[in-house]
């Protein structure tokens, strides 16, 4: 049998990252509490979802992790063309979506997977993950602050993960149908494998790395934004822009698709659509205001990171 | 050259019927007006926009018509298998939002297609469309109204055609991943082309009586719900639907999501969309309640028609 090292390390990792994250935010909301849900797949493993709504500060959010296993689902044996596998896959995945129209929401993932053959060994494994911000008015110095601590915490890994992961977040998060970006990016990495370079443990640190920064990125913005004031258009234009949020999660979004088409727990993965939304025909900011300013950068993505 | 008989017949059908429901929903809404944007589709054709915002009995809604042609988008050759191929496409599309939970949301769409070979030759065409009832509180009269009317105009035709289409609707309009259906259904026909029994003009025959039958199934619902009373609970309850039906249009209605993936005119296409939506984590309704009798239905669609 291989070693179950990696695996074990990690799903305690994200268990306790949990606990960590879910009181953080309890702390700055002041008011809410996560709600929690143990569920079971029926095919093997299962979850901890905790929900928060109606807070203080947070209007609707998840922190939810999963452990599952099992037979490799069809859809996903055609995607990674193999046949007859069995998998494993643990991760934490979190959307917040503050009341306040000036906080950003954010939304982060990390995860692991294992493939084995009939005779139980591994014949693949990869972590993946990231986390990026979607603001509805730019603050630009939350913009910097949020990226400058995924460079940090990428830069004690590798010089080049920064520029490489940031990249690919934007190019992930690209609302196709609407030509612009959901938000101002952050990082995405996806089938982190042993190289020369990065054994999986090197990948287990870089990735446990990546989810302690988390807090620090968003956690000071949050605090910054939660009580400024606001006007009633401002909301109105939070709530319009959410709908792109849920646009790109529905018609885009490769994990939420997934997990609708292979029976996934609906609730747990939908957690992540926002609380109030509205569809407003053709609705268009005025030039050269707060809420064209945020489009502009939507619509052309651009380096934040200061250091 | 081939007639053109059909196809200009219906087209100018599209745009009278068009008149005829905007004139009719005006009056029933009694404030807010049709807003028209004219468009115009750079591979070649355009459309007649036509939104409803913030009236008195209408919280949003779209009735549009559109008439394009030329090179058929790749994505389409795949789905059909031919390559070269020429296209030539109208038809209406329309929802309607009410403001009250107590009416229901309605979609109808009525649409002609024909494809042509590199020398002009017509090589396919056919009729499709149907119109579909989405309550949020259900008054089973204005079900069996509504599907009374649908079988009505049907059985002009062809004394089959009700069930078949009526099956089809229910099979269309099925949200997977909630296991449930979108709403009461109504009909949905598609391909349509010439039969031993059916001509192109008898399709088209059948399909203007369809949607002359229009008003008639929806108007008498809509003007005995829209003043009832309500209360907030109902009208989040309202909002929370609305989300049902964002993810059905976002996740599996074909014609969104084609619309989406080949550059259509994304807010003529998105005016399905309602106008303020709720997701309120793992929200479910009191037993026994109006609420959760809606549920059952549709949970197991049923037969309304009385006729």
């Amino acid at each position: 049998m291989y070693s179950t090292a990696i695996k074990d390390n990690f799903y305690q990792y994200i268990q306790k990252l949990q606990d960590t994250i879910t009181n953080s935010i309890e702390a700055i909301d002041g008011k809410a509490k996560f709600h929690q849900d143990l569920w079971d797949r029926p095919e093997g493993g299962g979850g901890r979802t905790r929900i928060i709504e109606n807070g203080n500060v947070i209007e609707k959010g998840g922190v939810n992790i999963s452990s599952v296993h099992g037979k490799l689902p069809e859809s996903m044996q055609k995607y990674f063309g193999v046949t007859d596998a069995n998998f494993y896959a643990c991760g934490l995945s979190l959307v917040l979506h503050p009341i306040n129209p000036m906080a950003p929401t954010v939304h982060a993932n990390w995860r692991y997977f294992e493939m084995y053959d009939q005779k139980g060994n591994i014949v693949d494994r990869w972590f993946g993950g990231g986390q990026d911000l979607t603001p509805y008015y730019l603050f630009e110095e939350d913009a910097t602050h949020f990226h400058n601590i995924c460079k940090t915490a990428c830069d004690k890994h590798d010089a080049t993960f920064y520029n490489t992961y940031k990249a690919k977040c934007d190019d992930y998060f690209w609302n196709t149908h609407r030509d612009e970006a959901r938000g101002i990016g952050g990082i995405f990495f996806d089938y982190c494998k042993i190289t020369d370079k990065m054994s999986m443990q090197n990948w287990l640190d870089f990735v446990t790395e990546i989810g302690d920064s988390f807090l620090n990125s968003y956690t000071p913005i949050l605090e910054k934004r939660k009580h400024m004031p606001y006007t009633d258009d401002q909301k109105k234009w939070q709530e319009i822009r959410r709908g792109r949020y849920v646009e790109f999660n529905l018609v885009h979004d490769k994990g939420t698709l997934f997990g609708l088409k292979t029976n996934g727990r609906i609730e747990s993965i939908l957690m992540s659509l926002p609380p109030k939304v509205q569809w407003v025909y053709n609705f268009e900011p005025k030039a050269d205001s707060e809420e064209q300013k945020l489009i502009n950068i939507l619509k052309q993505p651009k380096q934040w990171a200061t250091l």
